[in-house]
């Protein structure tokens, strides 16, 4: 059966396009609090795993046997849009571990922020593997490496040491076993799994109470992290950054091919959604409405009115209007 | 009900994304050849309209009269890309007809061709109307309100005389009435209809044999102008030039929102589709499959193993798998 529509796009009297998808939400008791369309297929969160990609970086000790500030970290988990802020920070970390960017695995990209990019064009200056979305993930890979005294060539196998850290921070936090996985934009393994099952992940950074030390302080350190440096985890701008200032402690993340992510403390809850077709408008207007829908706007000092406010570039381009609001009311929360 | 999914998009070894959408083939009769999906809800055909949207230009006699070339003919039916190849003949068209720059009623982008956008950065140059990927058709807006000796101010209303010519035609030639419309991307009005009722039309423009004079000899100048110069309709690389290319005698034009037309005078076949989402990839890769189930790779000397070799963006990407040709069996036709 086909997912529900979860976003259309208007244009004149018309719906012109619609996004269909499925939404999990969990605690971290692993029941499921609200479910809407498929949510047993397993699928990948691409960018959204980043937060469980960082946690052997911190929960092994790396990340403070190195100093990591929570900038780093932030970064550690971020898609992030290359500007000078970022790959700035990401160099001065890959130095103090006695690497460099040409230890990266991730190919080299332009920055996604267009007046980055400009300005390096009017400086005759090409893009490196530090402006990469993911540069600073892979600096948390090789960290971890350096702190475990392995060979940093080759981390972004399956069969390194440090992905399988990471397969086994998501089965054990997910309860999925046996992980399908594919490779990512940036080289990188990417673990699929159901969207009940990373809501439930995502549920135990949200309320990680129940965890054993150090993986539950290393699951409050990145939330704190992420919540701390919206701009660091994603750019000027950007979706993941407004959402995160406009909802007062609430971490979100967005993942390619229309996955978005969020981690609620005060409500202890995940959040998964996939946008069938991935397309990252929808999953935008989703989590926005989502979000929206469980109050948040309401308790931020941004007017509450429309999240389309809040994603000016959405609403300028066409209008999105989110069905989630006549689906799924707090109450089934 | 929702549509068919028309094209996976995989990654390791699952799907990670799925579009869908609906497909209708017409003749020249009316008849529809073949329907896949919903083909009667009124949709924006957006850019794949402008073969349309350039017939009151040539049957009206402003094209002869103002001298077009075929190149200015095939510029009126583009999307294009602002390269140096659009801008400056766009540019001295208008002057030929006494305007210029500043009678477009489009807004100014950059160029879609990004070597052209990153030479105008370095050269400090601003984008301007003539880069819009519209400029064409409006420029062929202007030229019949020049012929038909009325204010060009206003052009793109939707009660002035040239787009109430555009809706007559399209209502002619599709059998559709009332048409519902919206203001499009390049603030013209844009006709919403049935795929079906499109298809119809797009075939009588593969086969004009029925229509009366000068829509007869109107509609064929434009199908072979578009046909004769690829790369104006479109730009360097982009997938409609490539399409035409491979395809001997076939005219193929994009539209925003999923949208995709062809036009098939040696089948006497007109193509409508449109994806759900509105994915460009999607729309791309769709017609492509389509046209590859007809058969115009096996005409063509473009090896015709797989059609993602013609659309080598979307090949290295991802994987885009086509579903069309387990569907849609040329012995449908």
């Amino acid at each position: 059966m086909a997912n529900p529509i979860l976003v259309e796009v208007t244009r004149g009297p018309l719906v012109e396009s619609v996004h269909r998808g499925a939404i999990a939400i969990a605690d971290a008791s692993g029941a499921l609090r609200f479910a809407l369309g498929d949510v047993e297929t397993p699928t990948y969160p691409r960018s959204s795993l980043k937060p469980v990609q960082a946690l052997p970086l911190v929960e092994s000790g790396a990340a403070d046997a190195f100093g990591l500030s929570d900038e780093e970290i932030a970064l550690a988990c971020a898609s992030h849009s290359g500007e000078p802020m970022h790959a700035t920070r990401v160099a001065a970390w890959l130095a103090r571990i006695g690497c460099s960017e040409r230890d990266l695995a991730c190919g080299a990209h332009p920055p996604r922020d267009e007046p980055t990019w400009e300005a390096m064009i009017r400086a005759g200056a090409a893009p490196t593997r530090l402006h990469n979305n993911c540069s600073g993930k892979h600096a948390g890979f090789l960290t971890l490496a350096r702190h475990w005294n392995i060979a940093t060539g080759g981390y972004e196998r399956i069969d390194h040491p440090v992905q399988q850290a990471v397969a086994s921070a998501l089965s054990e936090l997910s309860g999925a076993h046996d992980l399908s996985w594919g490779v990512d934009g940036c080289a990188a393994p990417n673990f699929a799994l159901a969207l009940s099952a990373f809501a439930r992940a995502l549920a135990k950074f949200a309320d990680p109470s129940a965890l054993a030390s150090p993986r539950k302080e290393s699951a409050s350190r990145i939330v704190r992290a992420m919540i701390a440096h919206p701009e660091l985890v994603s750019g000027t701008g950007r979706a993941c950054a407004i959402l995160m200032r406009a909802c007062d402690g609430v971490a979100v993340k967005t993942g390619a091919e229309g996955f978005y992510a969020a981690i609620i403390p005060r409500l202890g809850l995940g959040i998964a959604l996939k946008i069938d077709d991935g397309a990252g408008r929808a999953a935008e207007t989703a989590i926005a409405a989502l979000l929206d829908n469980l109050g948040f706007w309401a308790t931020t000092k941004t007017p509450a009115q429309s999240f389309a406010r809040l994603l000016p570039t959405h609403a300028a381009q066409s209008s999105l209007i989110a069905l989630i609001g006549q689906r799924c009311g707090p109450a089934g929360l």
